[in-house]
């Protein structure tokens, strides 16, 4: 799969898409991320890439030209995939997106910083606004490399064994249940006992309900959505009574 | 503010920090961020930082002692402040909790890797976890790297004069209104004609029904928590109207 990301920090990026996990993606070929300066393509003497928001107000925008003008380069170089613009007024990000976003061949993303990107360059070339959650950054270097990130997982082979795609927070709906690993105690605190033994039913059981018991507690929204089984219907109901008891 | 970020990555960290504003911030003064490496505090032979989960499943598990001796190290050389994990499974991070954390004098942030981390280490250490949204990503960096931005860009002094944190998406309760730079006419599209007059009113006028259509079309739920004035509902009203004859 192919990314571009359109930033005029292209050397802030670089290390953290060459290091870890996407790094090793890149070298095994399973994915090609091309950042994309808009500033040489600026008209201006100075290359100048901001101006002031017509109608007045603090910052600065970014202008349409250099971006459209780096956009159609990399067209003209063959890119056909989705375009999108990283910014808080954009549909928001989730597991759901990412998989989605993970069958595109190519991917192209860019960042805007200071107030913004002129309307018309967005208007012109891009497919879309995505937003990363209800926070303001200072740029949108950090929302692209998130949506790249959790794209690039998705990719069969980018994850080695010693990762998994599966049971994680989401993967399943719900959030993940607690995870120990050696010494078996550790400061007096001992590992809890069905993780110990070999039955991988109890073992199974056991993270089923500290799943449901810990997305019961922190995030109620995502049992909305679930399909759960009678013994999750089971489990939820009492961790839901204990929860009023202590209440009381 | 003092930031101490622990991740066993940060040489990949350190461009990120020291790039843009972040960067400006430090040499300010303003901020100082901290990368706290927990290998070198490994007590294994080979420093190892990460062990199988008791129970079986795939993955590597961050083991909770050098953690806990590397928070320990931190708190003997003078941190107080606020800990929390970067997990999917923590509370959602927001403007609201950026603006509570930008109060604190200090703020830990503990990356996971792998599958995670063994709960002890939590449980030990650490005031909560944070989720910077309902998705997966390889590692906590990111996630602590947007933390870290979107907390340092409110310290008083941190964004220049160019930068603003008014009138942004959420700061008003709102999406931002469109925006427009320089030229008048680029391909044919031409900037709103309110915003070409010096008439302040008028200005302020239009951006506010715009942000009020964006956040009705786009993320209805923020108007939901908005105290509206009259002319906000009759402006919402009609955008409404708009939508619905849109659909006949």
């Amino acid at each position: 799969m192919e990314f571009v990301i359109l930033t005029t920090f292209p050397d802030m990026l670089r290390p953290m898409i060459s290091g870890s996990i996407l790094g090793r993606a890149a070298e095994k070929g399973l994915i090609t991320v091309k950042l994309v300066d808009p500033r040489p393509f600026s008209t201006l003497k100075h290359k100048n890439t901001d101006d002031y928001p017509f109608g007045g107000g603090a910052g600065m925008l970014m202008l349409a030209q250099p971006i459209v003008d780096a956009v159609e380069k990399c067209e003209a170089e063959g890119f056909r995939g989705k375009k999108l613009y990283m910014s808080p007024r954009g549909r928001r990000f989730d597991q759901r997106m990412a998989e989605e976003l993970a069958r595109e061949p190519s991917l192209m993303l860019l960042c805007g910083h200071y107030e913004g990107v002129d309307q018309r360059a967005i208007d012109i070339k891009f497919d879309g606004e995505v937003s990363i959650g209800d926070f303001v950054l200072t740029g949108g270097e950090l929302g692209a490399l998130v949506v790249l990130d959790a794209v690039a997982r998705l990719i069969p082979g980018v994850l080695g064994d010693e990762e998994s795609p599966e049971d994680e927070s989401f993967s399943t709906g719900l959030l993940e249940y607690p995870q120990y690993t050696r010494p078996r105690v550790y400061r007096g605190m001992e590992v809890p006992n069905p993780l110990l033994g070999g039955d991988h039913a109890q073992i199974a059981c056991w993270r089923r309900e500290r799943s449901l018991e810990l997305t019961l507690d922190r995030r109620p929204d995502l049992l909305m959505d679930m399909r759960l089984t009678p013994q999750d219907e089971e489990t939820v109901r009492r961790a839901w009574l204990k929860g009023e008891q202590g209440k009381n």
